[in-house]
C-alpha cells in the first residue's frame, strides 16, 4: 500500500502517516518527490486498513499494490526512473550502450577494448575483474588487479566503467571502483549480497537469472530498493531453454513487460544469450526496437585470445556497423543512440 | 551432397550424373537454376563417395551437405528463396505482413478485419477456418463455410489468404481455396500431413512447434521439400518456457540462426507467442529488426466478442500505429513494409 | 456438470433427463454402472442450472466438474477404469509390462524379442510398424507387413500387440491388426487423428506430447472419450527440458498427479525418456514405486543391429533382471508385476 | 589426470610425483586409501604428458580423466565415497531419510516435529534457520536463535542436524551448530560460498540449482572438493520447466545419471521438488527404488500454522506411512531404510 501526500503536505502531517505506519507494524518507505511526497507501507502481507491513514491530515490518496513487489512497481512509481552512471543517465529518452569485454585480461586488451567501442557511441565500458565461473580451474579474473585497471581506462577514456561483484567480501572495493555495480545471473537470488548491494550509494545493473521468471528478478530488484538503494537496472540476459543453437534464449518479451510492470530501467544483454557473435547485431537491433532503454555487448579486439567467453565476442568493426544500425532503429521509433564521439577526429580516420 | 554441374553442362552429362546416383542407391534431386544446374543425392547418411561423381563429364564440384537437412540447407541453395503467395514475393526485400483475424466467424467480421487490416499495410489476409483447439468442446471454427468466405473476402479486398490445414482430408478444399497453406504448432511433427502438403502446389507456411528445436523444424520443412515442394515459409511462433507473463517465448534469435542456416523465408507470429494484445507490437518491431522477412498478426475489430484468443487480437488503430513503426525500422535496416494502399483514398480518411 | 441417478432409477426417468439436457443445449454422456448410472452433461462452458436437474424424479445429485477435462476426472468417474487389452487388463492390482523393439525389422528379430521378454513376464508385445522420423530419411517403418509380422508374433506368443498409428489414412489396418492402438507423443495434439481413435471399438494408448502439460494430455484423452471411446491408457515418457544427459526429463510426479485427476490407467515409458539402455532399470523401478499402471519397454536382442533407437534398447538379460525388481517393488506396494509364463519350462532353462 | 601409485609406494616415490607436477604448473591432489594412493592433477584443460609421470618411480598407472569434473569423477574415484554425519554413515547399504520441518520456528515446534520424524525412522533433522526468501518482506528464519534451538533438538533426540547456510557471513556459526551444511539450490552457483565450505571440516549437502544441468552440479561439488572438503553429498531437489501442476518437475533420472559419473552420495528432496503434500510420498518412494542415497523430507505437525512452505509438509501419520512402504522397497533391491528406534518404546504407543 502506498500513501500519497497531498502537495504541499507539512513536515509534520508526514510525520503522523510515518508514525501511524510503525504503530500498526510496518515499516515507512519514503519517496520525495518534486511535487509531492509518496510513503510506501511495506510489510507482510498482513492487511492493511486504508482507512487508518485516509483520515490523516495531508493525505491526498491511499493505493493498495497487489503486486508482491511494491516499490518496485509501477503502482508505486508511474514515472521511468532515471538512474546516473557517472554522467550517463539511463532510462531516458536515449538508449545507452555500454559494450567492452568480458573480462579485464590486460592493460592493452583493456584500452584497446575501450577506445573501439567508444569510437563506436558505446557510453560506458563493461569489464570482468572478478568472473563467475563454471569450472573451479577456469580463469577466474584478475580481481584487484582488473579493478586498477579498469579505473585507468576510465580516466583514459572518460567512460564510467561496469563490472560484477561476485561476494559481499569484494564489494566494497568494487562499489569504490566502479561506477555501476552488476549482479550476475547465477547470484539474482543471491539474497545476502542483494540486501548488500541495498546498502551501497553506486547504482546496480540486475540480470536476470538463467532460469528466474519476471517476477522474481522484479523480487530481487526488491530487497536492494527495500534496503534503500533506488538506483537499479534491470537486465534481460536470456533463459535457459530446451533450443541448442544459441547458449541461451534471449527473452526479448521480457523488455515489453518489465516496462509495464515497472518503473526501472531495462537493458538487454545479447552477447551472452545467445554465445555467438554472428547473432548479437540481429538481437541487439531487435532489444532496440522493442523499447530497451540500454545493451550492455561484449567486444574484444582479439576474441581468438580471449581469455574467456570469446566466441560471442564482436568485432570492432561488427560492432560499429551494428552501432549504426541501432542509432537508425532507435531514430525510428523516437529515441537515439548515441554518435560516435567526435571530438578526437578519431572517427573519420579511425574507422 | 550435392552434385554441381558446370554452366552448360549437357543433358546427357546430367543424365550419367542421375544413373551414378540411383545405381549407388541414392535419390536425385534436381534443382536447375539460370546458370547452372545442382543435383542433390539424397538418401541416408550411408557415405557417399564423392570421387565418383566428381570424374563424370559436365561436374565442376561436389559439395557434401553434413547437417541432417539438406534440400533445406543454405549449402543447398545458397541465395535466398523467394516464395509467391498470389502476387505477394516473400523472402526479397520486403518484409511481408500477414494479419486478420484468428478465426473466420462470419462474413462482416471477416470483410471489417480485412479492411482494417488492408489500410494498415498488410498483404496478406489470414484466418482460421479450422481451428486446434485443446478442448473438444471448444469452437472448431466454421470449416468448410469459413474457407468460402476467406475466399469471398480475397475478391473484395484483393489479398491472398493463408489458412490452417488441420487433417489430410480437409487438405484438398484448403489448398483449393488457400493461396498460402498453413501447418500449425501442434502438426509441426505430423509427417503424415507434412507429406501430403509436400505433393501440393501451394506454397506452405510451417510453424514451429511450442517446443521444437530449430533443426527439428528445418527436418520437418525437408519432409515438404523432399516431396517435391520448394515454397516453404518458416515461421517463429514462442516456444514453452518456465515464465509465466507470457503465455509462450517468442525466440527473437530464431530469425538470425534460420537465416544463417536455411534460403527459406523466415517470419514471426508475435500474437501467439505473447498471447497479450499489449506487448503484440514491441515483438513485431523487435521481428522487422531482427531481420525477419514478415510477420503474421491476429487483429480483430472486437476482440471482446471473439470466439478465438481475443485477448491477443490487436485492435486496428493498434495494429496501424504498429505498422508505421514497422515500416520506420525496416527503412533503418535497408528492407521495406508496404504502404497502405492509397488507391482508394480510405486510408486518409478512414483513419 | 454430472447427473448422478439413483440406485433403481428407471429407463423412463433416466430419458428425461437427457431430453432435460438435450432441450437445454448440451449433450449426454451416459455411463452405465452396476449399481447406478451417471450421465454426463457436456458442453461449452456456458452456466448449466443444476436445479433444473435436482428436481427431476430419479435423480439422487448433481456435481459440478470444474476442471476443462470431464469425461476424463476422477468427478466424473471415481473408480480406477479398467482397460482391457486382449485378455490383460490394465488399471487394476496388476503393473502391466509391455516390452519389445522399437521397430519390427523381420520375423526373426520380432519373434526372438517377444520370447525374450514374454520370458521376462512382459504381458503385451510393443513394436512399431510405422515410425514416426525427425528426419524424412530415415527407416519409416515396415507398414503394412510390420502389422503382419506382428500377429504373427500375437499367435506364437499369445501376446497382445501394441502398435503405433501415425495417421487416419493407416487407422483402419492399424485398428484391423493391434490390441492396443499407440497415438504417439508428436500426435497428441493432432485432435482429427484423435476423434479418429475415439469412435473405433480398440483401446487406445495415448502418450503425452514432448511439449504437453498434463492438463493438456487430460483434454487430448477428453477428445477420444467424447467421441465414444472410453478405454483410454495415459503415457508418461519424458518431457523435454534443458537437462543434456539424457534425451528428456522423465516426469515421475505425473503418474501422482494423474492418478488423482483422473480414473484412467496411468503407465510409464523409461526407455524414451532417457534414451540411454543404462538408465532403463532404475526409472521402471521408480515408475513401479510411484504407482504406475504398468511400463512400456523397449527391449531388442541384438541393439547393434537396430533400425531405430538402438541405445536405447535392453539386452534381455538386464530386462529379465529389472523385471524381478519391478515383481519385488510392486509386492512392497502391495501390487503385482506378472511372474514369467511357467507352463512352457522355458523360463527355467531358457535363462 | 591422475596418477595411480603401486601398492607400497614409498613417500619418495610418491614426493617425487608430486615435484613433478608442482614443476609442471599443476596442483596435485593426494587421496591415500588403504592400499594405494592416488594423485590427481589438477589445473586447466592445457594438455600434460602422462609420460612424464610413467617413468617415475613407484607409479603404476597414469588415467586421464576427460571431464571436466575431475575430484567428482567416478573415474578419478572408483568405488562410493561413504559420507559421515555425526554418527550417521551416507553413501553406503542404508538409504538415510533426514526429515523435519521446513523453518524452524520455536523450540516446540522443533522438538515434536523432530520426535515425530525420529518415529518413523528418520536419522537426521532437517530445520531452516536461515531460509532463503523470494520476497524481503516474507519470514527470514531465526537465524542464529534457530541453530540454538537445532543444538537442543539434537541434544534431545540425539539426531544429527542439517540446516542451510546462505551468506559466508554466517558460515563460522552455521559450521559449529550444523552436522551437515546445506548449499541450497539458488546458491548452487554461488562460487565464493562453495570455496569457503570447500574449506570448514564438516560435510556439505549440496543442491541442485532449479536451471542447473548435473555437469554444473558436478562442477559446483567439485569446487568444494578442490579446496580440500571432500565430503560432499549431492541432491535433486526438482527442476523447473513448463508444467504447472507441480512447482517443479522432480529430475528422477539424476539418480542414476549421477551414481553413473560420480563416487558421491545422491539424495533426494521430494518435497520441494513437487511443492505438494499428496505427492511427496509417491516421489519418495520412486526416489528410493531408483537408487538413492537418502531423502530429505519436509515435516510439520501443524502445516497449517507453519510460517513457510505449509502445504508441501508431511503430517506425521502420513511420513511414518511412507517410511514403512521405502523400507519395503528398499528391502526388494537390496538397500535398507532404518526402522524407527524401539529403545523408548515410544513408538508402539505413539503412533
Amino acid at each position: 500500500m502506498i500513501v500519497v501526500m497531498r502537495t504541499g503536505a507539512t513536515a509534520k502531517e508526514i510525520g503522523q502517516v510515518i508514525t501511524s505506519i510503525t504503530e500498526q507494524g510496518f515499516k515507512p518507505h519514503m519517496s520525495r518527490g518534486e511535487e509531492r511526497t509518496v510513503i510506501g507501507v511495506i510489510g507482510s502481507d498482513r492487511k492493511v486498513d486504508p482507512g487508518r491513514f485516509e483520515v490523516l491530515a495531508g493525505v491526498e490518496k491511499v493505493i493498495p499494490i497487489l503486486k508482491p513487489f511494491k516499490l518496485a512497481s509501477r503502482e508505486f512509481h508511474p514515472e521511468d526512473t532515471i538512474v546516473n552512471v557517472g554522467s550517463v543517465a539511463i532510462g531516458g529518452r536515449e538508449s545507452i550502450v555500454m559494450a567492452g569485454p568480458c573480462a579485464v585480461e590486460n592493460r592493452d586488451q583493456l584500452v584497446e577494448s575501450a577506445e573501439a567501442v567508444r569510437k563506436g557511441g558505446a557510453r560506458i565500458l563493461r569489464g570482468g575483474a572478478y568472473k563467475p565461473r563454471t569450472s573451479p580451474y577456469a580463469f577466474q579474473g584478475l580481481g584487484k588487479k582488473g579493478l586498477e585497471l579498469l579505473k585507468e581506462a576510465r580516466e583514459i577514456t572518460g567512460m564510467p566503467i561496469v563490472t560484477e561483484c561476485l561476494a559481499t567480501s569484494d564489494l566494497p572495493a568494487v562499489a569504490e571502483y566502479a561506477d555501476l555495480v552488476q549482479i550476475g545471473a547465477r547470484n539474482m537470488q543471491n539474497f545476502n549480497l542483494l540486501e548488500e548491494v541495498g546498502k551501497i550509494s553506486k547504482p546496480v545493473l540486475l540480470k536476470r537469472g538463467l532460469m528466474s521468471t519476471l517476477e522474481e528478478l522484479l523480487m530481487s530488484a526488491e530487497y536492494i530498493l527495500s534496503k534503500g538503494n533506488m538506483n537499479v537496472i534491470l537486465c534481460e540476459r536470456g533463459i535457459r531453454t530446451f533450443e541448442k543453437f544459441t547458449r541461451n534464449t534471449l527473452d526479448i518479451s521480457a523488455v515489453g513487460v518489465l516496462k509495464r510492470l515497472t518503473h526501472l530501467p531495462v537493458i538487454v544483454d545479447p552477447s551472452h544469450a545467445c554465445g555467438e557473435r554472428y547473432l548479437v547485431a540481429s538481437l541487439a537491433r531487435a532489444a532496440i526496437a522493442a523499447g530497451a532503454d540500454g545493451l550492455i555487448i561484449e567486444v574484444h579486439p582479439h576474441p581468438e585470445k580471449a581469455l574467456c567467453d570469446g566466441p560471442q565476442a564482436m568485432l570492432p568493426p561488427d560492432f560499429w556497423k551494428m552501432m549504426d544500425e541501432c542509432r537508425a532503429i532507435a531514430k525510428a521509433i523516437g529515441r537515439e543512440v548515441a554518435e560516435a564521439p567526435a571530438a578526437s577526429g578519431e572517427k573519420s580516420t579511425g574507422r
